[in-house]
């Protein structure tokens, strides 16, 4: 193998593999990255065998071949170079890495021993395009509210399903569930992706990518970032009936200014450490305001009054992180926080955009 | 108790005091900031009994008096607040801090148990006073080669001594040396600052300090930062005669372009993990050029080349992370590095600056 090819183009690549790359698995040949070439591309990939990340970078091949190099030691070294053209070859399983003032040779492994990279078939997948804006909000929504237990391993990923020709994106932990209408859909769809796929592409997403192209079948999944293909399988299973714990109405409902009301569940939030982020909320429709209080007996205690636009006065208790993770997230200058009682479910939504809900199950107080 | 202050000043020296206060030790009382009213001034100060920060604010005192609050929570709370006027009341020992929003209550301790603030008398001192740029760049040149060792504390700490009417810092860990003439100056001086104090003040240091006075007596050091006062003991003993390593001068020597050279120092690093960082210089003069190479037989081995202006063949080992950290301090676009042979220490210094000298003993090779 011998090519030709940019320190940028080069750098981007391995900074995607490296991060799959795993040295922690029994097989250390997944510690390594894969350079094969492909007519005049330089693929670059890595896997560990959930999921796989290939880079296809144009390049002036020189002569065919392949090779596998450990992952953070190449990843490392051409992300120190200088922006000039590096010309890699391969002698004897030894990858060879020269510009005009480094000259370097870093062992490496046949390719042979490299796992075989998944492949997609188009014709038996349902296929989206969407702007990659889109994609990033309505990940970065749902993927908070995921459980990081492997021992509910459904609820480790996002729920991608069609309901009524649209597709949403729902995760819970059983604690709180987010929800998105991500766009009208024909096609139908019941997919489990695992988060951490979804969160490798979102790490992969480089400034000049706008569109992003999902291809998913009956096991796995592919994203297409231009020149970059991640897949992954998909999480096998039932994702529970979660629409049930949506309530369809709420006696008392709020709507507040939303870094303000951030600021006050973050202040609360600090003297609830004692209490496991134990808070209350105090709405009263008389005057207008929403009291924010924690109580944590060694500390001391706290309380924060807003103003707000209320419907119907009550009181609830919930955990505060939960709630500053669901306010960061959240689209616009508005927020508006529904519950009924406090044993019933709270619905945190945006002000203006109807297309998002976040549930928080109350603190039984 | 009873002062009203605004957020800003009260937020940034309670980030000062909370850096200092610690709950580390068996003294409790020591993990929290003591506020006292002093006429028309709100003091916010704490110790860990080696450092003492305080600050002096200026706020509307109501009605004079004291108390002790545990420094992490006081801080995280008054950091979230908005930036408005905030009241500070003590009753039964227990601090009050109410914004229109918010109303919060910290248990606190009377300050009867809080150790006694330590002063320095201006008359028995020496002083020194000088531009904030001057002092970062003096001790972020010379903290970086003192020990992390506390079993060599005189080496934990910067040397501040006085050499024919010239103010010197020093600092050396055995392996590496780094030595700074401050200023010419009339008094004399023998003294040893901790590191972690002079941390600690470069910490303190906002944007609009500008000056800062230094008092220095037997066993102590007061830095003067316009409202904050930070005083520490001196480490007791006596520091090493380093002069005698530092060479008079060089039988091989180069000048280059600093930020090439770091970056080529970087890249042979990552091959020289395997070996502690070892990586070799050759010098050649006969073509100009400077080789810096690294073998680490298990992952692969390297070799950069850049061009350089020199004196003298020669050949040298060194650490890369010690040759990494000198060049991170060193003022100006070029560098001189100067050595004679294996064995005898390493001379780095600016090359338009001759104020600063960096010293690296060889690796025996």
């Amino acid at each position: 193998m011998e090519v030709v090819i940019t320190q940028e183009k080069l750098s981007q690549a391995l900074a995607n593999t490296s991060r799959v790359a795993t040295s922690k698995t029994g097989l250390p040949i997944l510690g390594n990255v894969l350079f094969r070439t492909d007519k005049n591309r330089l693929l670059v990939a890595a896997t560990n065998l959930e999921v796989a990340s290939t880079n296809y970078i144009g390049a002036k091949v020189v002569k065919q071949g392949s090779i596998t190099i450990p992952a953070k030691i190449v990843n490392d070294f051409v992300h120190n170079l200088p922006k000039e053209q590096i010309t890699l070859s391969v002698k004897n399983n030894r990858l060879h890495i020269k510009t005009p003032n480094h000259n370097s040779i870093i062992n490496g492994v046949n390719d042979e021993e490299f796992p075989e990279l998944p492949t997609v078939d188009i014709k038996d997948s349902v296929t989206y395009t969407l702007a990659v804006d889109d994609f990033k909000t309505a990940v970065s929504q749902t993927i908070i509210a995921a459980s990081a237990d492997p021992t509910r391993q459904i609820l480790t990923g996002v729920y991608w399903h069609t309901n009524e020709k649209s597709l949403f994106l729902a995760a819970t932990d059983g604690y709180r569930l987010a929800e998105k209408k991500l766009m009208n859909v024909s096609s139908e769809l019941n997919a489990i992706i695992p988060t951490t796929t979804l969160q490798e592409v979102l790490r992969s997403l480089r400034d000049d990518i706008t569109e992003i192209t999902i291809l998913i079948d009956e096991t796995q999944v592919t994203f297409l970032l231009e020149d970059i293909e991640i897949t992954s399988r998909l999480i096998d299973g039932n994702f529970p009936n979660y629409r049930q714990l949506i309530p369809s109405k709420n006696e008392t409902s709020f709507s507040v200014e939303k870094d303000e009301f951030t600021r006050v569940i973050k202040v609360a939030s600090l003297f609830a450490k004692g209490s496991g982020g134990g808070i209350n909320l105090d709405v009263n429709a008389d005057d207008g305001t929403v009291s924010v209080s924690s109580v944590a007996s060694e500390v001391g205690e706290n309380t924060s009054t807003i103003k707000a636009t209320i419907t119907g006065s009550g009181s609830v208790s919930l955990n505060s992180r939960y709630l500053i993770d669901a306010l960061a997230v959240l689209d616009g200058p508005t927020i508006s926080f529904g519950f009924s009682g406090k044993l019933a479910p709270c619905v945190v939504t945006s002000g203006d955009k109807p297309n998002y809900t976040h549930i928080i199950m109350p603190l039984k107080s």
